[in-house]
Protein backbone atom coordinates (compact mmCIF):
# COMPACT_ATOMS: atom_id res chain seq x y z
CA UNK A 1 0.00 0.00 0.00
CA UNK A 2 2.82 2.22 1.13
CA UNK A 3 5.39 1.69 -2.32
CA UNK A 4 1.52 2.07 -4.48
CA UNK A 5 1.14 5.78 -2.66
CA UNK A 6 4.33 6.61 -3.05
CA UNK A 7 4.02 5.47 -6.68
CA UNK A 8 0.95 7.41 -7.24
CA UNK A 9 2.56 10.49 -5.73
CA UNK A 10 5.79 10.36 -8.06
CA UNK A 11 3.79 10.40 -11.25
CA UNK A 12 1.71 13.53 -10.76
CA UNK A 13 5.40 15.20 -10.45
CA UNK A 14 5.51 17.45 -13.69
CA UNK A 15 7.02 20.80 -14.94
CA UNK A 16 4.90 23.82 -14.74
CA UNK A 17 5.91 26.89 -16.91
CA UNK A 18 5.11 30.11 -15.46
CA UNK A 19 5.80 33.31 -17.17
CA UNK A 20 5.95 36.36 -15.67
CA UNK A 21 3.06 39.01 -15.99
CA UNK A 22 5.19 41.81 -14.95
CA UNK A 23 8.19 42.71 -12.61
CA UNK A 24 8.48 44.63 -9.07
CA UNK A 25 10.19 47.87 -9.11
CA UNK A 26 11.50 48.68 -5.49
CA UNK A 27 14.11 50.77 -3.60
CA UNK A 28 16.41 47.23 -3.13
CA UNK A 29 19.14 46.97 -5.60
CA UNK A 30 20.76 44.47 -3.30
CA UNK A 31 20.13 41.55 -0.70
CA UNK A 32 21.59 43.34 2.01
CA UNK A 33 19.54 45.89 1.85
CA UNK A 34 16.49 44.31 2.51
CA UNK A 35 15.02 44.49 5.74
CA UNK A 36 15.08 41.10 7.35
CA UNK A 37 14.16 38.78 10.59
CA UNK A 38 11.74 39.06 13.58
CA UNK A 39 11.00 42.34 14.24
CA UNK A 40 11.36 43.60 10.51
CA UNK A 41 9.02 46.19 9.23
CA UNK A 42 8.80 46.46 5.63
CA UNK A 43 7.66 49.96 4.94
CA UNK A 44 9.16 50.07 1.65
CA UNK A 45 7.16 52.28 -1.23
CA UNK A 46 7.11 51.24 -4.99
CA UNK A 47 5.19 49.82 -7.93
CA UNK A 48 4.25 46.75 -9.23
CA UNK A 49 4.83 47.22 -13.44
CA UNK A 50 1.87 44.67 -15.15
CA UNK A 51 2.45 43.99 -19.02
CA UNK A 52 0.13 46.57 -20.86
CA UNK A 53 -1.49 43.90 -22.36
CA UNK A 54 -2.97 42.56 -19.51
CA UNK A 55 -3.92 45.44 -17.94
CA UNK A 56 -7.96 44.87 -18.75
CA UNK A 57 -7.03 41.87 -15.66
CA UNK A 58 -7.01 44.61 -12.87
CA UNK A 59 -10.18 46.10 -13.52
CA UNK A 60 -12.09 46.75 -9.94
CA UNK A 61 -8.37 45.62 -8.06
CA UNK A 62 -8.74 49.68 -7.14
CA UNK A 63 -11.16 48.78 -4.41
CA UNK A 64 -8.88 46.40 -2.44
CA UNK A 65 -6.84 47.62 0.56
CA UNK A 66 -4.40 44.74 0.35
CA UNK A 67 -2.80 42.06 -2.40
CA UNK A 68 -1.01 38.93 -2.43
CA UNK A 69 2.00 39.34 -4.77
CA UNK A 70 3.32 36.07 -5.79
CA UNK A 71 6.83 36.36 -7.31
CA UNK A 72 10.09 34.92 -8.16
CA UNK A 73 13.54 34.49 -5.99
CA UNK A 74 15.46 35.05 -9.39
CA UNK A 75 18.47 35.70 -8.19
CA UNK A 76 18.27 33.17 -5.51
CA UNK A 77 21.02 30.34 -6.36
CA UNK A 78 19.65 26.28 -5.53
CA UNK A 79 17.74 25.12 -2.19
CA UNK A 80 18.53 23.63 1.32
CA UNK A 81 16.10 21.63 3.11
CA UNK A 82 17.53 22.92 6.84
CA UNK A 83 18.25 26.63 7.08
CA UNK A 84 19.60 28.77 9.67
CA UNK A 85 17.54 32.25 9.18
CA UNK A 86 18.43 36.03 10.15
CA UNK A 87 17.47 36.56 13.70
CA UNK A 88 17.53 32.86 14.40
CA UNK A 89 20.89 30.64 15.71
CA UNK A 90 18.94 27.63 14.70
CA UNK A 91 18.07 25.87 11.68
CA UNK A 92 14.93 25.46 10.76
CA UNK A 93 13.10 23.39 7.47
CA UNK A 94 12.77 25.50 4.48
CA UNK A 95 8.80 25.08 4.34
CA UNK A 96 8.46 26.72 8.26
CA UNK A 97 10.49 29.43 7.18
CA UNK A 98 10.60 32.25 3.97
CA UNK A 99 14.20 31.44 2.77
CA UNK A 100 14.45 32.27 -0.88
CA UNK A 101 16.46 28.49 -1.72
CA UNK A 102 13.67 27.02 -1.89
CA UNK A 103 12.82 23.78 -4.18
CA UNK A 104 10.64 26.10 -6.16
CA UNK A 105 11.97 29.79 -5.83
CA UNK A 106 8.39 31.41 -5.15
CA UNK A 107 7.98 34.14 -3.06
CA UNK A 108 5.08 35.79 -1.31
CA UNK A 109 4.37 38.88 -0.12
CA UNK A 110 1.63 41.18 1.49
CA UNK A 111 1.60 44.64 0.21
CA UNK A 112 -1.06 47.86 0.50
CA UNK A 113 -2.53 49.13 -2.64
CA UNK A 114 -1.77 53.20 -2.50
CA UNK A 115 -3.37 53.64 -5.52
CA UNK A 116 -3.41 52.38 -9.40
CA UNK A 117 -1.93 53.98 -12.17
CA UNK A 118 -2.90 52.16 -15.29
CA UNK A 119 -1.04 49.03 -15.44
CA UNK A 120 1.44 50.30 -12.24
CA UNK A 121 0.28 49.50 -9.39
CA UNK A 122 2.23 51.83 -6.17
CA UNK A 123 2.40 49.66 -2.76
CA UNK A 124 3.59 49.68 0.05
CA UNK A 125 5.05 46.93 2.38
CA UNK A 126 7.98 45.60 -0.33
CA UNK A 127 10.60 42.97 0.90
CA UNK A 128 11.94 41.98 -3.18
CA UNK A 129 14.63 43.57 -4.81
CA UNK A 130 13.89 45.53 -7.77
CA UNK A 131 13.12 43.69 -11.55
CA UNK A 132 11.92 40.75 -9.33
CA UNK A 133 9.39 39.30 -11.76
CA UNK A 134 5.87 38.70 -10.61
CA UNK A 135 3.78 35.82 -11.59
CA UNK A 136 0.92 36.37 -9.75
CA UNK A 137 -1.32 39.15 -7.90
CA UNK A 138 -4.72 38.37 -5.91
CA UNK A 139 -6.30 39.80 -3.71
CA UNK A 140 -6.17 39.84 0.13
CA UNK A 141 -9.93 38.86 1.34
CA UNK A 142 -9.62 37.57 5.01
CA UNK A 143 -7.24 37.51 8.04
CA UNK A 144 -6.74 34.52 10.62
CA UNK A 145 -7.35 36.58 13.42
CA UNK A 146 -4.41 36.89 15.89
CA UNK A 147 -5.78 35.17 18.89
CA UNK A 148 -6.07 31.97 16.62
CA UNK A 149 -2.46 31.98 15.19
CA UNK A 150 0.57 29.81 16.57
CA UNK A 151 3.89 30.90 15.01
CA UNK A 152 5.91 28.31 15.99
CA UNK A 153 9.83 28.71 16.67
CA UNK A 154 9.58 32.44 15.13
CA UNK A 155 7.50 32.81 18.58
CA UNK A 156 10.38 31.36 20.62
CA UNK A 157 13.28 32.99 18.73
CA UNK A 158 11.49 36.58 19.45
CA UNK A 159 11.51 35.37 23.22
CA UNK A 160 15.58 34.51 23.47
CA UNK A 161 15.88 37.84 21.18
CA UNK A 162 14.16 40.00 23.54
CA UNK A 163 16.35 38.25 26.66
CA UNK A 164 19.21 39.25 24.77
CA UNK A 165 17.91 42.77 24.79
CA UNK A 166 18.39 42.37 21.20
CA UNK B 1 10.84 56.86 -21.72
CA UNK B 2 7.63 55.16 -21.85
CA UNK B 3 8.41 53.08 -24.87
CA UNK B 4 12.38 52.51 -23.59
CA UNK B 5 10.52 51.36 -20.41
CA UNK B 6 7.86 49.09 -21.92
CA UNK B 7 10.76 47.22 -23.60
CA UNK B 8 12.46 46.93 -20.53
CA UNK B 9 9.68 45.24 -19.37
CA UNK B 10 9.29 43.09 -21.96
CA UNK B 11 12.84 41.84 -21.49
CA UNK B 12 12.58 40.61 -18.37
CA UNK B 13 10.01 38.11 -19.13
CA UNK B 14 11.35 34.70 -19.30
CA UNK B 15 9.59 31.27 -18.37
CA UNK B 16 10.40 30.30 -15.28
CA UNK B 17 10.00 26.02 -14.68
CA UNK B 18 8.26 24.94 -11.34
CA UNK B 19 8.36 21.38 -10.40
CA UNK B 20 5.83 20.24 -7.55
CA UNK B 21 6.72 19.55 -3.92
CA UNK B 22 4.06 16.79 -3.32
CA UNK B 23 -0.06 17.09 -3.78
CA UNK B 24 -3.46 17.64 -1.90
CA UNK B 25 -5.18 14.74 -0.82
CA UNK B 26 -8.81 16.47 -0.58
CA UNK B 27 -12.42 15.21 -0.61
CA UNK B 28 -13.44 17.29 -3.25
CA UNK B 29 -13.60 14.79 -6.83
CA UNK B 30 -14.88 17.62 -9.26
CA UNK B 31 -14.83 21.38 -9.59
CA UNK B 32 -18.80 21.72 -8.53
CA UNK B 33 -18.15 19.66 -4.93
CA UNK B 34 -16.06 23.00 -3.67
CA UNK B 35 -18.26 25.82 -2.00
CA UNK B 36 -17.68 29.31 -3.23
CA UNK B 37 -18.28 32.40 -2.97
CA UNK B 38 -18.58 35.38 -0.70
CA UNK B 39 -19.84 33.71 2.11
CA UNK B 40 -18.58 29.92 1.71
CA UNK B 41 -16.46 28.27 4.29
CA UNK B 42 -13.87 25.82 3.62
CA UNK B 43 -13.71 23.95 6.48
CA UNK B 44 -12.46 20.50 4.63
CA UNK B 45 -10.03 18.28 6.04
CA UNK B 46 -7.30 16.53 3.87
CA UNK B 47 -3.45 15.82 3.62
CA UNK B 48 -0.29 17.78 2.02
CA UNK B 49 1.44 14.88 0.79
CA UNK B 50 4.97 16.31 0.23
CA UNK B 51 8.03 14.03 -1.35
CA UNK B 52 9.35 11.69 0.83
CA UNK B 53 12.84 13.00 -0.55
CA UNK B 54 11.93 16.57 0.70
CA UNK B 55 10.68 15.62 4.74
CA UNK B 56 13.43 17.51 6.08
CA UNK B 57 12.39 21.31 4.69
CA UNK B 58 8.98 20.34 6.92
CA UNK B 59 11.45 20.31 9.90
CA UNK B 60 9.62 22.60 12.80
CA UNK B 61 6.91 23.53 10.67
CA UNK B 62 4.52 21.53 13.25
CA UNK B 63 4.77 25.02 15.51
CA UNK B 64 2.58 27.02 13.16
CA UNK B 65 -1.06 27.09 13.11
CA UNK B 66 -1.84 27.98 9.81
CA UNK B 67 0.26 27.88 6.48
CA UNK B 68 0.17 29.20 2.76
CA UNK B 69 -0.17 26.64 0.19
CA UNK B 70 1.05 27.73 -2.92
CA UNK B 71 -0.69 25.04 -5.50
CA UNK B 72 -1.65 24.96 -9.61
CA UNK B 73 -4.91 24.87 -10.95
CA UNK B 74 -3.82 21.97 -13.16
CA UNK B 75 -7.06 21.02 -14.36
CA UNK B 76 -8.27 24.98 -15.66
CA UNK B 77 -7.95 25.46 -19.02
CA UNK B 78 -6.86 29.37 -20.77
CA UNK B 79 -7.44 32.08 -18.86
CA UNK B 80 -9.42 35.49 -19.01
CA UNK B 81 -8.91 39.11 -18.01
CA UNK B 82 -12.19 39.86 -17.22
CA UNK B 83 -14.58 36.97 -15.45
CA UNK B 84 -17.99 37.08 -13.85
CA UNK B 85 -17.15 35.53 -10.61
CA UNK B 86 -19.78 33.00 -8.78
CA UNK B 87 -22.03 35.09 -6.28
CA UNK B 88 -21.65 38.04 -8.41
CA UNK B 89 -23.56 39.16 -11.16
CA UNK B 90 -20.90 41.94 -12.72
CA UNK B 91 -17.02 40.78 -14.39
CA UNK B 92 -13.98 42.01 -12.59
CA UNK B 93 -10.03 41.47 -13.60
CA UNK B 94 -8.87 38.06 -12.86
CA UNK B 95 -6.10 39.95 -10.35
CA UNK B 96 -8.90 41.27 -8.71
CA UNK B 97 -10.63 37.43 -8.29
CA UNK B 98 -9.31 34.18 -7.21
CA UNK B 99 -10.53 32.93 -10.64
CA UNK B 100 -8.56 29.61 -11.98
CA UNK B 101 -8.52 30.81 -15.47
CA UNK B 102 -5.21 33.04 -14.87
CA UNK B 103 -2.29 34.02 -16.98
CA UNK B 104 -0.39 31.65 -14.32
CA UNK B 105 -2.67 29.00 -13.20
CA UNK B 106 -1.35 29.52 -9.50
CA UNK B 107 -3.78 29.10 -6.47
CA UNK B 108 -3.51 30.62 -2.75
CA UNK B 109 -4.56 29.02 0.18
CA UNK B 110 -4.73 29.48 3.80
CA UNK B 111 -4.78 26.08 5.47
CA UNK B 112 -4.79 25.57 9.18
CA UNK B 113 -2.29 22.71 10.19
CA UNK B 114 -4.35 19.55 12.77
CA UNK B 115 -0.94 17.24 12.95
CA UNK B 116 2.18 16.39 10.98
CA UNK B 117 2.81 12.39 10.31
CA UNK B 118 6.34 12.32 8.70
CA UNK B 119 5.95 14.07 4.83
CA UNK B 120 2.48 14.28 5.38
CA UNK B 121 0.66 17.63 6.82
CA UNK B 122 -3.16 17.00 7.85
CA UNK B 123 -4.61 20.57 7.43
CA UNK B 124 -8.27 21.92 7.41
CA UNK B 125 -9.94 24.61 4.60
CA UNK B 126 -8.92 23.33 1.47
CA UNK B 127 -10.45 24.34 -1.46
CA UNK B 128 -8.71 22.29 -3.74
CA UNK B 129 -8.92 19.50 -5.89
CA UNK B 130 -7.98 16.05 -5.27
CA UNK B 131 -4.62 15.26 -6.31
CA UNK B 132 -3.90 19.20 -6.84
CA UNK B 133 -0.05 19.63 -7.35
CA UNK B 134 1.54 21.81 -4.45
CA UNK B 135 4.65 23.91 -5.69
CA UNK B 136 5.35 25.44 -1.69
CA UNK B 137 4.24 25.98 1.22
CA UNK B 138 5.21 28.41 3.90
CA UNK B 139 4.18 29.95 7.38
CA UNK B 140 1.74 32.18 8.33
CA UNK B 141 3.31 34.39 10.10
CA UNK B 142 0.88 38.03 10.50
CA UNK B 143 -2.27 38.87 9.69
CA UNK B 144 -3.57 42.24 8.02
CA UNK B 145 -6.26 43.80 11.05
CA UNK B 146 -9.60 43.69 9.98
CA UNK B 147 -9.81 47.54 10.34
CA UNK B 148 -7.29 47.74 7.91
CA UNK B 149 -8.78 45.64 5.26
CA UNK B 150 -11.19 46.97 2.14
CA UNK B 151 -12.62 44.09 0.03
CA UNK B 152 -13.44 45.80 -2.93
CA UNK B 153 -16.51 44.40 -5.05
CA UNK B 154 -16.50 41.84 -3.14
CA UNK B 155 -18.48 43.70 -0.46
CA UNK B 156 -20.45 45.51 -2.28
CA UNK B 157 -21.49 42.00 -3.97
CA UNK B 158 -22.36 40.58 -0.69
CA UNK B 159 -24.54 43.59 0.23
CA UNK B 160 -26.34 42.82 -2.74
CA UNK B 161 -26.56 39.40 -1.86
CA UNK B 162 -27.87 40.55 1.90
CA UNK B 163 -30.24 43.07 -0.11
CA UNK B 164 -31.93 40.41 -2.05
CA UNK B 165 -32.05 37.68 0.83
CA UNK B 166 -29.96 35.10 -0.90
Amino acid sequence: MAAGRQHDLEEVIRVFEMRPIGRVRSPFKETREIPKGCGSRHEAEGVLEVLPELERGLTDIDGFSHLFVIWVFDRSQGSELLGTPPNDDRPHGVFATRSPRRPNPIGLTVVELLRRDGSRLHVRGLDMLDETPILDIKPYLSSVPPEKLRRGWLEEAEARNRARGS
